[in-house]
């Protein structure tokens, strides 16, 4: 096991009926700013919940921020809470919305004029941010409890992420009630996303760290069983909740302490939707196949492990089960209804060399948990995912 | 799954060399009091390694925290810190040094003069407490990131514990290579420790909690795994490792969250030291196999689970299966070299009757997960154990 630092200071209050706690947990003097999207939350009778909690409080709106949370929308948001009295943030929403908060809370204090810089020096200059809480609409990227974002320039086609001590959220309130009117498309995303957050921080090589593993393979598991499961029953309780905590849990920090970290399908894919727009979890399902299969043998042991645990792979060659885990996790992305190629898209790959021309300029030229995933490699992993 | 709230607001330093870390988290301005316990840690150099790390810091000590912490030994602490100029504790030691810290963090400004009136009323009125932060030698207890103490005092024979919202330590350093040198019983014991955290998490009734499940069965597998191979290799940094950070998970809130707990076999292993001195661990490695036997159909689908997963016992009827895997527990707990009846350690059950006056007086008649281990099903379990 590899040293490590773990922080997970946000309190997480889980369950039905939980938003109405919010009152017990943020200050009655604080002057809150409602960050939300794109008005989903009015119809679902979410926001309408948020203000019974916080009657008695002031309170204030901003809203439009998008998937893939632009720069763009998010500076506004930054004007406008500089030129109001406002002390706190309130994200109402899926991780687009809380990353977009996290930026807003980091950049209103934030000591140089260029913003831009949080994502390009990975927050090293931020030194305070204001406080914020979330109601997670979405369990899908983690960020309710991490001090992860990631945010995207539309100006310029980057997307890009930060990280500071400054950005855990206070509270984050999560209510699998609130997922039952989610549309197909977004619960089966947050489903992949879960996974392949997983996979990022479990498929590498074996460092003997064994709580990781296990607790990587049981969340792995979980969404097997559950992920199916939640297209026929979009409100049984019990699956709901069992996949909201699990994508919780699958970035929160606890599985990658201590151990070696891929998160190379992340940087192609992140590339994919700054070029093309497609949705966060539908670029993992279509890199992720192809990286296993590129890195197969730096990746040798843990695939195996994961054939066999995960999977339950016992029979045949080493490299046999191995080629049937990899088809069945692109068939359970498949099976999620999330394609796993690019001509699924309707795309035919002749973006990628720009798309490589785009990483070499971002410094992302040695990419994986070896940093051998060189340009050449990028390359072949995209042509591969065609 | 049940609603849940889930605070882990501790910072974990993990791994080698870590101690020297303190410097960094710690204000430079703190008036520090180590507080230990009989010595060890002078022996071993982790005291060494605590004034290296603090050098430049005041600092001052109160040691002489017993194993089971005493209320007579810890109001001395609060008397000593009333007197002098000290801010922030750093306890250096396992669970039971941990846990007087909590007590003595909380007893400084408590308001009210009966400091035993913390423990009777579960910390209801306490409203602040000194900072702490921890450097765990002994992996067991869980006490370094969660907010529960258990202290005993000696005039009364009373064991009792409380919680507070303000007594998580603020950073746990946990360096695997500290617990090389202690002694076999006390590894032993954290093991048995951690295991029956776990166990009296997970053995109760099913609600659907996948993550919890699957978590908790990862963590009782690797102890099955580790705990033996660490009595033949007690310097093997990756089953210390491994072991350390499992004990931890055990019991910082993770796998209880949104599940029913059980609690009883700690309960009645409480009196068992209180009344014949025996180590934690040893009373629980003597009550949990007997009362896993008694309650055996009302935990029947956990305890089949268990006997699948954990220990994979696949053949048989379900009865059977569960007699093993029972028969199994106790077994590991022998081969831990724990003993688990009352007459490996020359107790005869004659004090069966005082104990179970004792748990009276507590108001501890209606324990386990369905509040239906009375009285008189207590004492079937205590003479059972004999």
């Amino acid at each position: 096991m590899q040293n490590f630092t773990l922080h997970t200071p946000t309190k997480i209050i889980f369950g039905k009926g939980q938003i109405a706690q919010l009152s017990n947990e943020i200050p009655k003097t604080a002057k809150i700013l409602l960050v939300y999207g794109g008005g989903s939350i009015k119809h679902n009778g979410v926001l309408s919940q948020v203000y019974a909690a916080l009657e008695g409080y002031t309170i204030d709106e901003f809203s439009g921020i998008e998937p893939n949370p632009a720069y763009e929308t998010l500076i506004k948001a930054v004007d406008y809470i500089r030129q109001h009295e406002i002390d706190y943030l309130l994200a109402i929403g899926g991780g687009s919305v809380i990353d977009g908060t996290k930026f807003i809370a980091a950049a209103v204090n934030y000591p140089h004029d260029d913003l831009w810089e949080i994502l390009i020096t990975n927050g090293a200059y931020i030194t305070s941010a204001l406080p914020f809480s979330c109601v997670l609409t979405l369990p899908a990227t983690g960020s309710e409890t991490n001090n992860f974002s990631v945010i995207s320039r539309r100006e310029t086609g980057d997307k890009q992420s930060f990280s500071s001590p400054f950005v855990f959220p206070k509270i984050a309130i999560l209510d699998p009630e609130v997922t039952y009117s989610l549309p197909v498309r977004q619960t089966a995303n947050g489903v992949v996303d879960a996974f392949v957050h997983t996979l990022e921080q479990y498929l590498t090589y074996p460092v003997n760290a064994k709580v990781q593993d296990r607790y990587a393979e049981g969340l792995l598991m979980t969404l097997l069983e559950e992920g199916p499961k939640v297209l026929k029953e979009p409100e049984n309780y019990a699956i709901r909740a069992n996949i909201m905590w699990t994508a919780t849990q699958a970035l929160n920090g606890l599985l990658g302490a201590g151990v070696p970290q891929d998160w190379a399908t992340h940087e192609l894919g992140h590339q994919l939707t700054a070029f093309h727009g497609l949705d966060h979890a539908q670029t993992l399902a279509i890199i992720l196949p192809h990286l296993l299969q590129e890195k197969r043998e730096a990746k040798h042991d843990k695939l195996l492990q994961y054939a066999e645990r995960v999977w339950d792979f016992t029979e045949g060659s080493e490299e046999e089960r191995i080629s049937k885990a990899i088809r069945a996790t692109r068939q359970f992305f498949e099976d999620m209804g999330v394609k796993t190629h690019l001509s699924d898209y309707r795309l035919d790959g002749s973006s990628i060399p720009a798309m490589i021309k785009k990483l070499e300029t971002q410094g992302l030229v040695a990419l994986g948990e070896h940093q051998d995933i060189t340009l050449d490699v990028s390359q072949r992993i995209y042509e591969a995912s065609i």
